[in-house]
This record gives C-alpha cells, sequence and structure tokens, in this order.
C-alpha cells in the first residue's frame, strides 16, 4: 500500500501518525507546500501579540521529528500541482529547484486547508497588507510590526480578526476593526456580541460595523483604507480575515466533486467521489450535525478527526464522521466567548422551528469571590426539547458550559436531560443549581407551560402590558419604556392594579423573579407570560440596536 | 393542599420555592430546627479560611426573604419531635421557648439532612473539639481560631477535612489531618489521590493515615488527640470530619422504611413507604446511577433536585429522580480532584467487569503558557464501551472534563463517542484533541485490540519484559525495575534485540510513545502490549504504596 498525503498541517497530520500505526509497513509520503508540518495555527495570533513568547512553540511535530518517529518520506516546500486518477499519480512540483516529477498513489488523502480570502480590490498587493495563515505570514507581520507600526487596521470582526485585535493591542498598536456585517464574531447571534464589541472597545479598538475596504493607497509611512462608507482609516499595518477559501481547485481540476461554496464533496468515510481519494480538514464540505446541511467548517479539532477516519477506511476501518457541531470559542481580552450547534439565525435560514431561552447566571456561587457573569442562549426545539444550539459569552467557565451542551447535543439530548444532569459543584467551580441545569429548568418550564415566555423581539413588536417586578432601585436605572413597577415582593398585595383584560409580560434583570411573577398571575386567573432573559437580554439587544442606528 | 416541610437547607427550601411556584393558593409550612435556612454549606470551610470574608454571604436567603417571596410560613428555632401518620400531624417544639403544638398536614416533605459523626471515644466532649455542619459550628470553630490556635488536628480526609485543612493552613495554624483508610479522599481511588496528598505534605500538612483517633485528653491549653498507633497529638482545635449519618430517626420512629444505612428509603417519585410523606436530601438513600446500587450521597446538588421533584409529586406532577452519579469536586490548595459514577473499587466491590485507562494530558494545548498537568482515570465496560466512571487530579480543566463525562455517563455513552466529542478548542481552553478524545481514543483502541494494554497491577505482578521506549535522558531518572531502554525512534531499527518468545510490555512517560511502539511490534510479529498511562502512572501506584509502608 502506497499512500501519498497531500497537507501536513492538522488533518494530514494525524492522517499520516494514524495511518503508520495501522500499517508498519506502508509507503506513506506526506508532502506540504509550505516548510513546516503540523504548527500551530491557532496560536499564530498569540505569538504576534508576544503571549506565546518562542516562535518554535508554534512547531508541535517537526519534518525531522515526524519523518523519524512515523516512518514518513515527508516533503516540505512541496507542491501538488495535479491528480492523474486512471494513472493513479499526482504530479509534485519541488519549490525550491522549480523541478516537477511524479508520484504514483494507492490511495491519496487530500488535506490542502483553506486560503484566506483576498478580494481583488485595488492596492490589495501594497506592501503592509497581510493574510495570517501560517508561519511565514506571521513572521511578516512581526517583522512589520517590529518596524514601529502605530496605527493597524483589521479587515474582518471573526475569530482571528479579534485575537488578532486584542494582539495588537498587547503591542500597543491602535488597533480599528472593519466589519461588513452588523455584528462581530458573525457565527453567533447578534445580540450574544453585544458584550464583545463593549469589551473591544473599552481597550481602545476602533469598530467599524456595516463596512468594508474599497480601495488601498501608499502613504508616506503606510496604507490608507478607503472603507465604502467613505471613511479613510490610515495604517502601517493591515490584515485580512474576512475568510477561507477551501483549496480545492487541485480535486476540481481533477474532475471530484465540489459543493457550491468550494468544498470538496465527500462521504461519511472522508471518501471524495474517487473511491481511491479521501479528503479531510478545512477544503471540505461536511454536514452539520444538527440541520443536515452541508456546511463548510474551518476547525482544527474536526480536521484532526477527519484525519483519523480517512486513515482509517484507507487501511479497510470503517470509521465515520458524524457531522460537525461548529464548537467553537475565542478569547477577547478576558472575555470568552463559545458556541455549540446551530445558531438562531442558521434555524431561521434553515426554516427550522425553534424556542429561545437565555440565562445570565454567575460562573459558580455567588457566595465565593471571583464569581463571573455570563450569559447563556439556549435553542432547542419548541415541541421535543431537543437541544439545537447553545452559545455563552462571559468569562470563566463559558467553555465548560459549552462543551457540556456540545456533548448533549452529540447525544440527541432534550432540555429535559439538562434538568438533571450531575455536574461537579463546589462553590469554586459551580452551583448547586448549574446554569447548565437553570437554563434546562427555564426552557423545560417554557415547553411544559409553567412557565410561558415571551422573547424581547415580541415586547418590542407588539408592545404588551408590561410589568416590571425587580426593586423601585433597579427600576429607576433603566426599564422598559412604558412598564410599570411592581416589585415582586408586593405583587401579591397588589393584584388589583393589574388588568385581567390584556397579556401581561412581567420581567425582571434576569429572569427569575419574572417567572415567580408570571407564576403568581397565572394561578390568579391573569393571562401573564415571562420576558425571557429578562431586563439583561433587553440591554443586549439595544446594545445593538445602539451600535447599528 | 397543606405542605409541611421538615428541614430549610438545600432540598427543603428547593422543595419549598417549587412547590409555591406550582401552587399559588397552597399552605406551606417550612419547619427548620437552626436558625437559617437555605445557607451556603459548602462555603462554611472558606470563611473559617477567610477567603469568603463575609459571614452574611453564606445566608444565600433569610428567613425573612423567604416569607415575603414565596408566601411561605417559615419557623425557624423549631424541632419536629414526631410524626403521627394516622391523624397526619407532626409534633413541633420551639427551640426557644420549649413549647410544643401539632401541625396536621396534607402532604409532609421530610428534608432533615444528615448529623456528622461524632463516634462516643473517650473525651470527645471535651472543648475545642468540633464538628461543622452549620453557622453555629462555624461560629465556634471562628471563636476557638481567633484565641490563638497554633495547631488543629482534623480526623478524616474527605471533602470537608481536606477543605478545612487548606483553609487552616490559609490562617497560619499547623494542621495535621489523620484518616483511617490508607489514602486521603475516600471515594477516589488511592493511586488517584497521590498528588493530592503530596500537595498537603508541600503546603506543611502532616498527613497520618491508617490511624484513627483513640481518645482525647484535655491539656494545659487545648486537647491531646491519642491515635491507635499510640502517637499523640496535641492541638487547640480538633474537627472532626469522618462522614455524617442520615438524620432518620424522625422517619423510622413513625415506621418509615430506612436503609441499613440509615438512609430514609424513597422511591424514584421521592415518595417514602407512606404515600403522603416524601423524603429528600442527604437523609435519604438513593439509587447509585451506574451500578443501580443504593447508596448514600451527601451532596448540594442532587438535594436541590429532589426538593423539586418532592414538590412536582406532591403537587401531582410525575417527576422522577433518575439516581445520582455521585459526580463531586474538591479544591485542596490550587489543586482540584473531580470524579463522577462509580470508583474502581466500588466496581470491585459490586463485581462489575471493567477495564480502566489513564491519561496525563495537559489542560489545554502546550504552547500556549499556563497549561497545567492532569491525570484523568476513566473506567468502562470491556466490552461495549459504555462510560462507568471517571475521575481527574490536576489544575485548572479538571471540572470541565469531569463534567463532560459526567453527562455522557448520564446519557450513556461509549468510549467511542468520546474519539467524536466536539468541544470548543482554543489554545487557552483545550487540545484540538482534547484529553476527553483522547481518553476516548485509548480506551476504544484496547477495545478494538488495536492497542492492547496492560495496567501497572499487571505488571508489578506478572513481570513480563519490560521494554522503556523513552529516551536515555527519562530512563535514567527513573524507570520500572528490570526494564530495557530502546526509545521509540530507534525501535524500528533495533527489533532482533527483542523476544519473540515472551510477551513484551511497552511503556514510556504518559502512553503514547508506548502506544506506537505497541502498533510497530505487534506488526511485526511481536507479543507487544502498552502499560497504560506510563510511567506516570507507575509513579502514583508507588506514592501511595511507598506512603503506607
Amino acid at each position: 500500500m502506497k499512500l501519498v498525503i497531500v497537507g501536513g498541517v492538522a488533518g494530514g497530520a494525524s492522517a499520516a501518525a494514524r495511518a503508520r500505526r495501522l500499517a508498519e509497513d506502508a509507503e506513506i509520503v506526506l508532502i506540504e507546500r509550505g516548510p513546516d508540518i503540523s504548527f500551530a495555527n491557532c496560536g499564530l495570533p498569540y505569538h504576534i501579540g508576544g503571549e506565546i513568547a518562542q516562535r518554535e512553540k508554534l512547531l508541535v511535530v517537526t519534518p525531522e521529528r515526524m519523518r523519524q518517529r512515523f516512518n514518513l518520506d515527508v516533503r516540505v516546500r512541496s507542491s501538488v500541482e495535479s491528480i492523474d486518477r486512471t494513472a493513479k499519480k499526482v504530479r509534485i512540483r519541488d519549490l525550491a529547484s522549480g523541478r516537477e516529477y511524479e508520484e504514483s498513489y494507492d490511495k491519496l488523502i487530500l488535506a490542502p486547508g483553506a486560503a484566506p480570502l483576498r478580494p481583488p480590490l485595488p492596492g490589495i498587493d501594497l506592501p503592509g497588507i497581510y493574510t495570517l495563515r501560517n508561519l511565514e505570514d506571521m513572521d511578516r507581520i512581526i517583522k512589520t510590526l517590529q518596524a514601529n507600526v502605530k496605527q493597524a487596521v483589521i479587515i474582518g470582526a471573526g475569530f482571528i480578526g479579534l485575537e488578532l485585535a486584542e494582539n495588537l493591542v498587547r503591542r500597543g498598536v491602535h488597533t480599528s476593526v472593519v466589519e461588513l456585517q452588523d455584528q462581530v464574531m458573525p457565527p453567533f447571534d447578534k445580540e450574544m456580541t453585544a458584550p464583545i464589541a463593549e469589551k473591544l472597545k473599552s481597550k481602545g479598538v476602533t469598530l467599524l460595523l456595516r463596512q468594508s475596504a474599497e480601495e488601498f493607497e501608499k502613504t508616506a509611512d503606510g496604507v490608507a483604507v478607503r472603507l465604502n462608507s467613505g471613511k479613510v482609516l490610515h495604517a502601517e499595518l493591515v490584515i485580512l480575515g474576512i475568510g477561507v477559501r477551501p483549496e480545492s481547485k487541485l480535486a476540481s481540476d481533477a474532475g471530484l466533486e465540489v459543493g457550491p461554496r468550494g468544498g470538496i464533496r465527500v462521504n461519511a468515510q472522508m471518501r471524495t467521489t474517487d473511491p481511491d481519494i479521501y479528503a479531510v480538514g478545512d477544503a471540505i464540505e461536511v454536514t452539520d450535525f444538527v440541520t443536515g446541511q452541508p456546511t463548510q467548517v474551518p476547525l482544527a479539532g474536526p480536521a484532526n478527526r477527519q484525519g483519523r477516519i480517512a486513515a482509517d477506511n484507507v487501511f479497510g476501518r470503517d470509521s465515520r464522521f458524524r457531522g460537525t457541531q461548529g464548537t467553537a470559542i475565542v478569547g477577547v481580552f478576558d472575555l470568552v466567548a463559545a458556541l455549540t450547534g446551530a445558531s438562531e439565525k442558521t434555524l431561521q435560514r434553515v426554516k427550522r422551528a425553534y424556542r429561545k431561552v437565555y440565562i445570565h447566571p454567575a460562573s459558580h456561587a455567588g457566595y465565593y469571590p471571583g464569581a463571573e457573569a455570563m450569559t447563556l442562549k439556549l435553542l432547542f426545539d419548541p415541541e421535543t426539547g431537543k437541544i439545537l444550539g447553545a452559545q455563552a459569552v462571559g468569562g470563566s467557565g463559558v467553555d465548560k458550559r459549552i462543551d457540556v451542551i456540545a456533548v448533549a447535543i452529540q447525544a440527541g439530548m432534550t432540555v429535559f436531560d439538562l434538568e438533571e444532569m450531575e455536574l461537579a459543584y463546589a462553590p469554586q467551580f459551580g452551583s448547586a443549581k448549574d446554569p447548565v441545569n437553570m437554563a434546562g429548568f427555564v426552557a423545560a418550564g417554557l415547553i411544559r407551560d409553567d412557565h410561558p415566555q415571551v422573547d424581547v423581539e415580541y415586547v418590542l413588536a407588539e408592545r404588551p402590558y408590561l410589568l416590571d417586578v425587580r426593586t423601585p432601585e433597579e427600576f429607576g436605572r433603566g426599564h422598559f419604556p412604558d412598564a410599570i413597577n411592581i416589585p415582586i415582593d408586593d405583587l401579591r398585595g397588589r393584584l388589583g392594579e393589574l388588568p385581567k383584560d390584556r397579556q401581561i409580560a412581567v420581567y425582571c434583570q434576569v429572569g427569575q423573579r419574572g417567572y415567580l411573577g408570571t407564576r403568581i398571575l397565572r394561578q390568579k386567573g391573569f393571562n401573564a407570560v415571562n420576558v425571557g432573559g429578562g431586563y439583561r437580554t433587553y440591554q443586549l439587544v439595544q446594545a445593538i440596536a445602539a451600535a447599528n442606528s
């Protein structure tokens, strides 16, 4: 068996290691265009910022180590130019010498990754404008930074854009982030990104939403970035982080099926339309675990698993990829945002019925010092309660709750299962009723109709009678327009003040007192509903609306 | 409906709040023996140590707030003395006045908790000897500490004992911990507690295992604690943390069924043998979710859920408790230890077939600063791979991995599911192959027989041919007795040195190179197995053996 693997980073390197463990006598050739294999691409922004001090740390495995330990034929600085599927050969170009040669294969695994988008705008090729994919890109950015960069512009407010913003600020660079959409972190629902936008601004980052770069012009000391709004930003450094495009040209040139967004089509065994060719990682189209739709998710975790699965199948083992949940996380200064499964906007796009709840718990028991605020949004099927997705933003403990819910989604669990979860509790680590349990209680109460809830959007559109059950002090600091205030502890004595002929939307700060108020009123014959996630959720929605007005 | 609830801390307070939300017009009487309800008992050691500075923080909900918000009849300093099941009345004693009176009920929920054990040893009632259950106990201990305590003895090295040890050390008290068993933290398997014992010693705690207190004697400035070993410890403060006994006398006096270890028997609806009486929390016997055996697990999380379930059933809703997994966590200085599901010793006791794997991963990607070492032990069914239990000890990220596996156990997942888990990865938070995935890979490899493994115990008992595939430097720092050393990268060239007629147990530091070595050898016709968890696991086993020799 002769296995040729194209691409030596996450998916390719995983496939190679797995292949060797399965087949000590196979001939395994690993072809990588760059000088490095298996490097830590998720660490690149942090070396730029200095948090990861040593560059060598990013070289998880060197080509030499990979050769020695796994007895691989590793060829770096080598590009696969074409595939001859009939002859089962690839044409390889040695980038140092320019020499081209052929290599035969029995099985081929494509793991070429995805390339950062670089739109053909005027001036895009000026010096000082970079993308960030590999260590060479990183080295160039650092070199530019060392030549005294005062201002930087990042185009794109996704994962890489915001990680870069944090790291440039860490280096004392004044940083502007330009984003075409009306929110940062587009995979998240808009309101969940309000705290991130706020954090960026509080750290001095200039955020320009609903704007895009139209043109770059050389200036005396850098680049002028002209936006579609007419605004011009001056910078000595521009980094494009507007997304990636699967490197699928090699595959499509060879006649392999490629999806509409450029991802190589594979089945659950990672096999392409050619039974001898597999593909893995950022270059492929995968199935969304929740929606069942094709998608592209350029993440390291799935790439690693896919590499393993492809190698299994090459050597006759039927292992299968279950689809991706898109579980992802980003740190933005001391804020953490993470998500798993489908977002609300995805569910709307695919026309999947859902309900949502928001909770705003502390990361651990409030009586123990250091608890941090968190907002957790849970999306679920309105009938069965099956969990469809979750997003959280806050500080410590966000990663844990999203991981827990990621497992629940994998297992096909419902919000009723969240109620029963038995998670580890000591006051430093959680609460006796963990945020995950709380989300389950609120969602299950909604489905059981114990606890009818309406969304902030409904309140803003329908303008029901609004009852604020917080204290007068809380009410005084801000409330829904036209709400009246009866503190929860006075409610039972003041029922006569409330209308019997109108729907009453009850709310508090986060939803808990609103829940009790709703229960009291409903049992007393009022048509009451709780405003899900309370005033805090309204604030998130409003913050986004204000930023975009 | 008139509901009487006996006990107002975790389970009782949860039941009361839930009951009110379900039934606005019910009469709900909450009887609590102490002066406080719903206090943070898990926080008591941390107020003693000063980490939780304000005492009020521990009073999560005051009786007054509970009365007002939930319209409850809360009676503190009141003890229920007896139940007349025929007349459906309880006899209550007002502890302040001594007055006794009767209160009728339609439904009764018992949530009396569990009392710290206080064995009838000579001198046990001397001043300076305490248990820690409530704020009054805590106040007494703090008062004693303020009178200049230099030395303290804690009897019992369980959760409370070790949390107290940490907090006394924080106050500058020289602390000795006496434990009857041959390990600290008895719910954990012995080898997993080696790092905890080491941490305690490094912080100056004197640990006395396999010893028990036999007698207490008054001295000029405190107490002399005589151990069964003959050793005498002097202290101004002694705290007993040797376990708790369900407060089930009220129930058993009323003829309700009680298990052999004193827990009140209930069904999944939390109903006792009397259809009008429910019981919840530390006083009851529950079913172990993994083994199906009756057990007693005094933990706040399950108590809260049980309170909720009892209230549901009182008001005609069929909600059910699924049993407990015993998920628990403890912080011991900067070390964290957590577990969920069955331990190895429990599985042995109930004669349940299992296999185990150990991994020693970092809390997050090694290339990002601040990664902390962790040991994770996973127990699973040897045929199906169903997850039976997990334990972890380390620093940050231990809570997350145990919570993830707790959900996997709840969902009935297997080690093959762990392989596929899509957890949130950025270098600050995890690894592209998370420790949970790694544990799945190792366990699944074992079941699939790709990766036959033996335990350290087998190696020590059977003495197979031992091959150490680490570097000569690692080998030089310590190795299995009689092992020979061939570094993994030289192994392919030195196969001739190895026996074909003997089982070869391959090992490295944590198991990963051992795995590759095993794969190479097996494919070359050797009878090779990997020593699960490698030399690091051997060190844990040896540390415990040494401490007890």
